[in-house]
């Protein structure tokens, strides 16, 4: 009744020897950065440094976002009934679905969408997103990563796309994000900025990041947020207080220059 | 019945401007690295460069070993039933304990018991170290850090400990790890090599992490390898196959140079 | 900031009170079984004692199926590593969802479907059930609750049947989930006997639970199996041993009459 | 490298075949409640039908206790992101531990504790229950199961053990519970009411349930009461909303008799 032998194609463990995709992990060490090694583990091949500079800019990006995200206020309420740090988080990460952190899953959709219409009908990027941007509106459904409930122009954004230009990363899909706001300005009347779950799905479809790993990039960015929420909170905090999130007050360090 | 207004020291979220620990986050953003963010949040101060490399080194040590670790057992098990990403790691994560993982923070108990006691009594390294080795003989509890089911000769240590030298992070509780070493050697008479866990608990210590986070650093590093699996599962396999975790073989890239 | 006051119909806590869709809770004790305080919850009215008997003999149908099913090897893996149970659980019940569980909410759709399409059209039993089964067919699509990877003739199915039609509660879900079969046996050529999972989602259906709360009875109904087996492991087996699920031996109790 | 055979005493499972602790399945359902085959499944035997009737009790007195509880928080916090309802259940779940439902561990400590020095030390119930608290006291820790933040006279503590003694289960735990409730008036001058946690322990002792597993039956009890709430939040509210867990109104039923 057992299930048989079967594959993997990420790591061989052996006595004195682990080989990630190919590469002594021994090796990988000092040699490449973490966000580097993420990429080889998800995609198979090395990334250019490069590559990995603007997957360092883009976990720093998600790293936190306060109290008030669903995923923080799950952990850090679990993490004051007296649970270990990793139910915390997992309870912090089963709050990352479509509505919290999906959105660069579903801005991913969007952008491969008018951009394979482009290349396929060979039309312009104008054209393609305009097109796109009126099936959705048509559909009545939302084109995500426009717009956001507090920032009007994300400086993540700016310095993400700023970031992707400078590294040569830079190309069709960020070109498709910009187009598409355009297109959402001209159909709608409304000129929504790119936010940072779209100008993170612009990058992740340049580096050719399958969409449905959208969110794996984000709760990997997000762990050493909520780790800090829910030491904070069990070593700052009684268990079990009320906790209201709405009425939390920053009191760290001065805004100060690297 | 409100809970009341509180604090965190965090982040501040104001509309345009997100601030950590009193640094805009989009200056930290290409600026400095992921891991030296990661140390930023969790330390409220910003980390020097080397800390960072050497929190890069940690984070690609631990980032996968394979199937077998219950944390993977448990991802994969659970993205077999059809499971989201989230759900499959969350999981995963829930299975990083006492047992698992848990090996880094009671190696930096004993780093610290150790180092206190030769700050404190003023004995040499060797006396500290046989004198906590001696307490925990009797007391019947075990030391962790010290061999491993499958490396004799991890590899993963010997790079770690000199990358730290290079780095020049290297200091009191890497030469306690090897005393202590030493001194099982001498009173158990049993020559158990420094494992992973062991090396990074000194390394940690040396950065000056509270061993409540050591468990953080683990599930950080280790969850993009759980994507991996869960991915490569999803995509390769059908849903709610038979898994026998022992019986699997690498058909990844053969081993390669960077 | 705050979100505003907002309601719920479940349950009102005041001093020395509490009332659960309008019934004090110390009254419902010791006067109506648990399965009919969850049928209240859940549908909001009380049920008869004849609903509250099939829900006890549903939720009894489904508390355990051994240690091969992926919510036990996840509880169990997870258990293992020195979780709490609490943690445990959690990972078991994430590994409930479409593949392991979720047959009855899609048996459930179907029969509702069938019996939808009968009084809609006015047609027969056998005419609705067949349209829908080629229907399906035609999609490509499976039809849920019929056959079993283990058992032929499950006695819980015939059981189950049996204890509605004693309790007065057999309708046109319950036949129609027999006109499938029939359905099926004509159009595919195969007879496929009524699994746990379809006989349970008849029984629903005639309860008139949503469909969408189907996976709520069966996580009800498995978390004592789980706990069972998460006490076994851990007062039974040293933590972090190798786990083949497929090479277990039941030691327990000979077969016994009640 | 396989893990070998291993045992089970839960659950044979053969082709048409279920066999729970020696029982077989199909003859459990329609004959034994629900709460009678948890008891078996944890116990190993089949308990009487009144011990069946008091755990039958104890799951409806906990079922539920509105929005604010953190299990329920976090499970509606996490249902509110668009999670599927097994996801949000298991974040409740990760909620519950030492500060919230944990008590009726530490309660039942207590009172076995006190049991054991009587019948060891031959001494009475007064004068046991006045050392155990006294010990307690000198150690600053504190005793649980006495008191509570809203219920000065709970009702389910008073029903509960009404119940035992017209079941036939009261005994000496449930005596030892009230003679400690006695103690703590007359060592700390307080006259705390024995609340819901305190009651359920002194009835699992009587039970001979294992402390350790005190815990799983507050979750199974809250289990359908996270589930209805989930329900209410994804049916009633738009995903993403800001919840103000104590700004809620009771809009349901107005009280009523069964």
């Amino acid at each position: 009744m057992s299930g048989g032998s079967w594959k993997t194609a990420i790591t061989k463990v052996e006595p004195n020897k682990l080989v990630v995709r190919g590469y002594r992990l021994d090796q990988l060490m000092g040699n490449l950065s973490f966000p580097q090694v993420i990429y080889l583990l998800i995609k198979g091949e090395l990334p250019t440094r490069n590559v990995g500079k603007i997957l360092d800019a883009i976990l720093v990006s998600s790293i936190d976002h306060g109290v008030t995200p669903p995923s923080c206020q799950a952990a850090v309420t679990v993490a004051s009934t007296g649970a270990p740090l990793n139910a915390a988080l997992a309870a912090g990460i089963l709050a990352i679905n479509e509505f919290h952190g999906g959105a660069i899953e579903k801005s991913m959709q969007v952008l491969e969408e008018a951009v394979d219409l482009m290349d396929r009908e060979r039309v312009s990027l104008q054209e393609a997103a305009e097109r796109v941007v009126r099936d959705y509106l048509e559909q009545n459904q939302k084109i995500m990563g426009y717009g956001h409930r507090i920032h009007t122009n994300d400086p993540r954004t700016v310095r993400l796309f700023n970031l992707a230009r400078e590294y040569g990363i830079s190309g069709k899909y960020i070109e498709m994000s910009e187009a598409i706001r355009g297109a959402l300005k001209k159909l709608r009347g409304k000129d929504l900025p790119i936010n940072v779950d779209g100008a993170i799905a612009a990058v992740l479809c340049e580096l050719n990041i399958p969409s449905e790993l959208a969110n794996a990039f984000f709760i990997i960015a997000r762990i050493p947020g909520l780790v800090a929420h829910i030491y904070e909170e069990i070593t700052r905090y009684q268990p079990m207080r009320r906790i209201d999130f709405s009425a939390v007050e920053y009191d760290g360090p001065e805004e100060r220059e690297i």
